[in-house]
C-alpha cells in the first residue's frame, strides 16, 4: 500500500471548504486546517451584530459538514508558516504537515491603514466574536443613554458611526437604523431610540463603490429614508475612545464600527511570493504562485484579475468558484502548462438596506427595492449550509420582518463592559 | 403632584422579575437594576453548555419583558452597596437610587470552599458567558484529542470531570455523555468519542442529595447506562490545570466543571445583616431583615426555612413565589406585624438524565423514566418567557432528540484558546 497523496487546505471559509468538498473523489487525504472549528456564512454576519440571528444559525462545524466525506480530515490548529522547499506547513504548537498539494485560503482581516491603535475603539466585523462585540457595543450604548444625566453625552451614546460604505457598512447602517426606529422604539422610558443619529462615512463619491452608480444612488436614498446620514467623499483622520475626527472636526460617539479596509492574512508573508498592497498573493492564471504549481492561493487571500483587468472582489461567489476550480485541477492532475486558466463567472452582487429593500446587479440587469430584497433573501437561504440552519434563519426572519422583534438582544459580557462603564 | 413611591429591585432573575411583574398595578415607580440586560432561564443553562441551545433561546431582554408595564423602569448597572439608613443603593459608577421599598434579589454565584484558585481550571455555570466557556472547553477537548500524538494525553483530553452531583451536575454529565456517544460519534477520524470517560463526583452518599433516595438511585442507574462513572462519598482535594486530586490520587483531565458550591452575592454584606455560611441573608417570616420592614431579600440570596425547618432550595419556583409574595405585601401596604408569613407551596422538583430520562418528585408522587422526562420538557417550555423562545427551543429539541444533531457546536474564541494551546 503506497502512501496516499496529501492535500492540505488552510482555512475553512468558502474557498477552502468548497475545495475540500469538490475533492471528495480524490484518491488522497484531504486535510482542512482552521484555527476555529466552524465554517462561517460571512454574508449574514452583520445580522449577528444587529441582534437578528444567533451565531449558530450561520455557522456549521467543519467536521459535521465533512462527516460523510471519507477522505476528509479536520484539524483545529493555527498554521503560522509555510515551507515551500520542505513542502510542509507548521502550526503554532510546532506540529508540521507534509503536503503534495497545498491550498492556501486563510482569508483576510480588517485593516486600519496603518492605524492599528484604532482597532480598540472601532472593531471590525470578520468573526463571530467580532459580531458579538459590535452587538454588545450597540445595545450598551442605548442602555447608557437611558441612564445618562448629561444631554450632550446622551447624544453621543445615541450616535453610531460606521466607517466604510461598502456592502458591510451599508447593511450595518440599515440594520442599526431599524433597531433604533423599530425594534427598540417602545422599550425605553427616558430616551427615544428613534432620535439616534447614524452616520455612514465613505471615502469614495458613492456608497457601494463597486456597484453601478444607479444602484448606489438608490441605496443612498433608501438609507436616508431610514434616517442614516450618508457622508461620501469623507475621510476619517483619527479615532479616539469617545469619538471620531473628520479633518479637524470632532464627532463625539460611543460606537464606531470599522467596515473600511481589508488586509489578507499575515500567514501569506511566509510564502515569500509577490503580494499586493492589501497583502494578497499575486497568483498566476491557474491560481498558483510562480514556480510552485502545487501551491494554490484562493479566496480573499488571492489577487486575481478578471477579463477586464479588474481585481476580483473578496466575495463568496469568487471564493467558491476558485475552490472548485482548484479541486478540478488537482483531480485531473493536469500539467501546469495544460491547465485551463481560472475564469470567474460573474453572477452579480447584491446588498440589503434594511428589511424590504435591496439592490442587485446581475449582468445587465439592475434591480432595487422589494424584489431585489426577496431575491437577496432567497439566494442567501439557498446558499446556507444545512437544512436546519435554513429552518432557523427563516424562522428568525419571520419574527423579525413580520412580528418585528429581534431575538438576540443580549449583553452577556459583564466583565468586558465593566471597565468601560466605571 | 406628589412624588411617586420608589420601589427598587436589585436583580432581574426569577425573584426580581416576578416581583416587578406582580407590581404592575402599584402606584409607584418600579425600577429593576441588573448588571446585564436580560433575564436568564437558568434551569436550561446547562443546555447551552451542552451545545444544544443558543443563548438567545433562554434569555429575554428585561426591557422587552417589561415593555408594556408602564410603571416599570430597567437600569443596566452594577449595584455595589446598600445604605439602609439613607434608604438608597449605589451603583459602581457612583449613581445612587433612593427607595421607599427595596427588593434585594442579586442571586448567587459558584463558590470553591475557600479555593478561589480552582475557578480558573474548573469553571462554574451561572451566566451565559460561563456556559459558553464550558461549551468551548468540552468541544476543544475533543479537537485536541483528535490531533494528540500521545495516547496518555489523548485519554486525559477525553476525560470529563464534573464536581457536584446536584441537578446541574447530573444534567451536565448526562448531556456530555450524549455528546460523546451520539452527537459526535461519526465526526472524528482518529478518536472514538464514545470512549470518553465522564466522571461525576459527589461528596454525599447519593447523587441529587436533596431528592428521595429511590429517585436518586434511579438517576444513578440511568447515568451509568449512559456511560457516566458516578463517584459518591468522594471529595476533591485539589484542582490543577491538567487534572484533579481525590485524596492522594491524581486524575489527569483537560475538562473540569464545577457544580458543587454556591455563595450568595457579595453585595449582601453591605446590608449589615446576619448571613448564613453561604452568605445568604437570614430573613424574617415576611422576608425582610430585622428592623427594616421595607427591605426584602428574596431568591438565592435569602435564607428561608420551610414548615419542617429545612432551608428552601435555590430553585426557580421558590424565587418566583417569593417575588410574588413580596409584591403582594407592598401592594397591600400591610403593617409589618399584620403581614401573613411567606409559605412555600412545594410543586416538587425534577432533573433530566439525558434525553428520554428524568426523575421527578411531586409531593408523594415520585416518577422516573420517559414520562418524567416528558413532564420535565412540558413544564420547562411552559415557564419559558415568550412565545418565540418556546418556538425556537421546541425546534432545537426536535432536531436534537429526533434528528440527533446539536445545533450550537461552536468554538468562537480563538484568542482565549490560543494561549492554552501553545
Amino acid at each position: 500500500m503506497g502512501r496516499k497523496k496529501q492535500i492540505i487546505i488552510i482555512g475553512g471559509g468558502f474557498a477552502g471548504l468548497n475545495a475540500a468538498k469538490s475533492l471528495r473523489k480524490a484518491d488522497a487525504d484531504v486535510t482542512i486546517i482552521d484555527r476555529l472549528n466552524h465554517h462561517l456564512f460571512q454574508p449574514l454576519l452583520y445580522q449577528i451584530a444587529a441582534a437578528a440571528l444567533s451565531p449558530a444559525n450561520i455557522a456549521s462545524p467543519l467536521r459535521e459538514v465533512l462527516r460523510s466525506q471519507k477522505n476528509a480530515y479536520v484539524v483545529m490548529k493555527d498554521v503560522v508558516s509555510i515551507n515551500k522547499e520542505g513542502r510542509k506547513v507548521t502550526a503554532s504548537d510546532g506540529t508540521s504537515y507534509d503536503y503534495d498539494y497545498l491550498i492556501v485560503a486563510p482569508g483576510a482581516s480588517h485593516a486600519y491603514f496603518g492605524h492599528d491603535e484604532w482597532e480598540k475603539f472601532a472593531p471590525g466585523l470578520k468573526t463571530i466574536e467580532d459580531a458579538i462585540t459590535i452587538r454588545e457595543k450597540i445595545l450598551t450604548a442605548f442602555e447608557n443613554a437611558e441612564v445618562c444625566p448629561d444631554p450632550e453625552l446622551e447624544k453621543a451614546f445615541m450616535r453610531f458611526v460606521i466607517v466604510g460604505g461598502g456592502p458591510t457598512g451599508v447593511e450595518l447602517a440599515g440594520a442599526i437604523a431599524e433597531i433604533a426606529t423599530k425594534s427598540l422604539s417602545k422599550d425605553f422610558r427616558h430616551i427615544n431610540p428613534a432620535q439616534s443619529e447614524i452616520l455612514l462615512i465613505e471615502g469614495c463619491s458613492q456608497v457601494l463603490p463597486s456597484y453601478p452608480k444607479k444602484l448606489a444612488d438608490s441605496a443612498h436614498k433608501d438609507l436616508e429614508k431610514l434616517g442614516v446620514k450618508v457622508m461620501t467623499d469623507t475621510f476619517v483622520t483619527d479615532i479616539k475612545e469617545n469619538g471620531i475626527y473628520i479633518g479637524e472636526k470632532f464627532i463625539p460617539t460611543a460606537t464606531i464600527i470599522w467596515a473600511a479596509g481589508n488586509q489578507a492574512s499575515p500567514l501569506l508573508k511566509t510564502l515569500d511570493a509577490a503580494l499586493d498592497k492589501q497583502g494578497r498573493v499575486i497568483v498566476g492564471k491557474d491560481l498558483t504562485i510562480p514556480d510552485y504549481p502545487d501551491i494554490f492561493v484562493i479566496g480573499d487571500a488571492a489577487h486575481v484579475l478578471n477579463s477586464k483587468g479588474e481585481i476580483l472582489p473578496g466575495i463568496a461567489p469568487v471564493a467558491i468558484q476558485q475552490g472548485r476550480y482548484v479541486a478540478k485541477i488537482i483531480l485531473k492532475g493536469s500539467e501546469p502548462l495544460k491547465r485551463k486558466p481560472f475564469s470567474y463567472f460573474d453572477k452579480g452582487m447584491m446588498a440589503t438596506i434594511g428589511s424590504g429593500k435591496a439592490v442587485a446587479a446581475m449582468g445587465k440587469i439592475q434591480i432595487s427595492g422589494f424584489f431585489a430584497w426577496l431575491a437577496w433573501g432567497l439566494i442567501h437561504i439557498f446558499y446556507l449550509i444545512g437544512f436546519q440552519n435554513r429552518t432557523f434563519v427563516l424562522l428568525h426572519w419571520f419574527y423579525l420582518y413580520l412580528v418585528g422583534t429581534r431575538q438576540v438582544r443580549l449583553i452577556t459580557r459583564f466583565e468586558n463592559l465593566k471597565d468601560k462603564r466605571q
